[in-house]
């Protein structure tokens, strides 16, 4: 399979990598219109060639999109232009609703199968990239009854041989989730990040102190503007509503804390701790 | 060294391991209120042996104090109403003013060194130690010039083969820096727990979606009610403090989505990403 990549950041990169490295594209290429990323990647052996749009893509058996989410559905149009009844269009996007939407009506629309891998890291660009990546974690597929089956079986196989499990849902449905379990929490850590920063003036103490909890609770605040702030936006009322809720928790935890009223401090924590249930580990 | 642990938990019972595993103390007593933790102790072989405070104090050459943060400051004092002049009392907990306050006028007070080592996982019981913790973090020292020169040095002395680094505060600085690198973060993950169970009705969801960078912004949340509700009391207003500097910063990051503002979010969140400077990796 020849595979073309769009976006030679942490995840086109890292998707790369790993097709590669399982021996499941016999080829890689990449678009990337960032002129030092590209050359980054070829310089780390992401992909085997950098190559314009229209020219990876008649090359490719399966084009993956990997940029931003507010590049996405324009270009997902732009691509399905252009393929064959032979081709196969994936994106790796963190929203669902706005692409499904805007390719809804698309001659080629079975050609695309709309994917988010739930993985990532704090990092962006392309020096992020991992071979290592995607394997024991969850990939949703969307509207998969509007995909071709044999571009869906395709896509499914990659993401099997990547080591992925593979969830059903709909773009509502994904947005809904993803807001909750993964967009909130960007959220929560880029503000634990900006108001430590803000309040703890001694840059040392932080650095000195942070084996208590802070360091992983403020990883993904790392995470790019570039990438999260078009997530936001795009999942805007299901991240607000999320948000509003959170605030609303953190008010009751902190007038709780006022009162010393620590029967409401217990009910709390120990919903709280209910979400070991739920965890992998 | 011999040396008594009074606490067999998390923190009590991965010191024990570690004093033994390097091989810092010829002997370990635990003092366990709880009976099912003081037998689970014994079988884990985190100790030699489980006796009644007196008879574990009268036998240590140090005594170790790993209970919850509202029970060590009366502890501290029954213990230096009972030690000699050979022998030494330190306390492992997350707050240090009140400790400090209630042991400053104790005729043995030269006996005590207040020590805060900054390891922890969201885990607890005596199940939850590791002989492998506290080495490559902070230990910090309040008033170590409160404390007789000959205990200061055997105490600087255990933890740096323990491996850890050591750092010099007065109380009230331990207590400001502890809120806003370490309590915080707990506060923050055991609402972001709250706030996914109350909206994310589908634990499912939860479970095959946590790749997403969820995991590591709650694990925090695992954390013990008996452990967290004394520290948060204790440093009431410094947690406070930060917790509605943290309220005010999310608010201005929710106006700024809700107008789609995507200058203020950029600023938010290239002011979070600073972070990265002053973590470790």
């Amino acid at each position: 399979m020849r595979v073309a990549v769009v976006g030679l950041g942490l995840i086109g990169g890292s998707f790369a990598l790993a097709l590669k490295d399982k021996n499941i594209a016999s080829s890689v290429v990449g678009v990337e219109a960032n002129a030092a990323n590209a050359e980054l990647a070829l310089k780390l052996n992401l992909v085997d060639a950098v190559l314009p749009l229209a020219e990876a893509v008649e090359g490719a058996d399966l084009v993956a999109l990997a940029v931003p989410v507010d590049a996405i559905p324009q270009l997902a149009i732009k691509i399905l232009n252009r393929v064959t009844d032979n081709q196969i269009v994936i994106d790796m996007g963190s929203t669902k609703q706005e692409l499904c939407e805007i390719i809804s009506q698309h001659p080629r629309r079975g050609r695309f199968v709309a994917t988010h891998p739930m993985w990532g890291t704090e990092f962006s660009g392309p020096q992020a990239a991992t071979a290592d990546s995607f394997a024991g974690r969850a990939v949703v597929i969307c509207e998969a009854e509007r995909s071709d089956s044999d571009a869906l079986e395709a896509v499914e196989n990659l993401y099997f041989r990547l080591g992925m499990s593979q969830l059903m849902m709909n773009p509502e449905q994904h947005d809904l989730h993803a807001a909750y379990v993964s967009h909130i929490s960007h959220i929560t850590s880029f503000i634990l990040s900006t108001t430590v920063l803000e309040k703890e003036r001694e840059e040392e103490a932080i650095f000195n102190l942070a084996g208590g909890g802070f360091d992983s609770t403020v990883r993904l605040a790392k995470s790019s503007a570039e990438t999260w702030i078009p997530i936001f936006l795009q999942n805007k009322y299901n991240v607000l509503d999320v948000l509003r809720e959170y605030i609303h928790q953190l008010n009751i935890f902190r007038k709780a804390l006022e009162k010393d009223d620590t029967q409401a401090l217990k009910q709390i924590i120990t919903k709280a701790n209910e979400i070991k249930k739920v965890l992998h580990k």
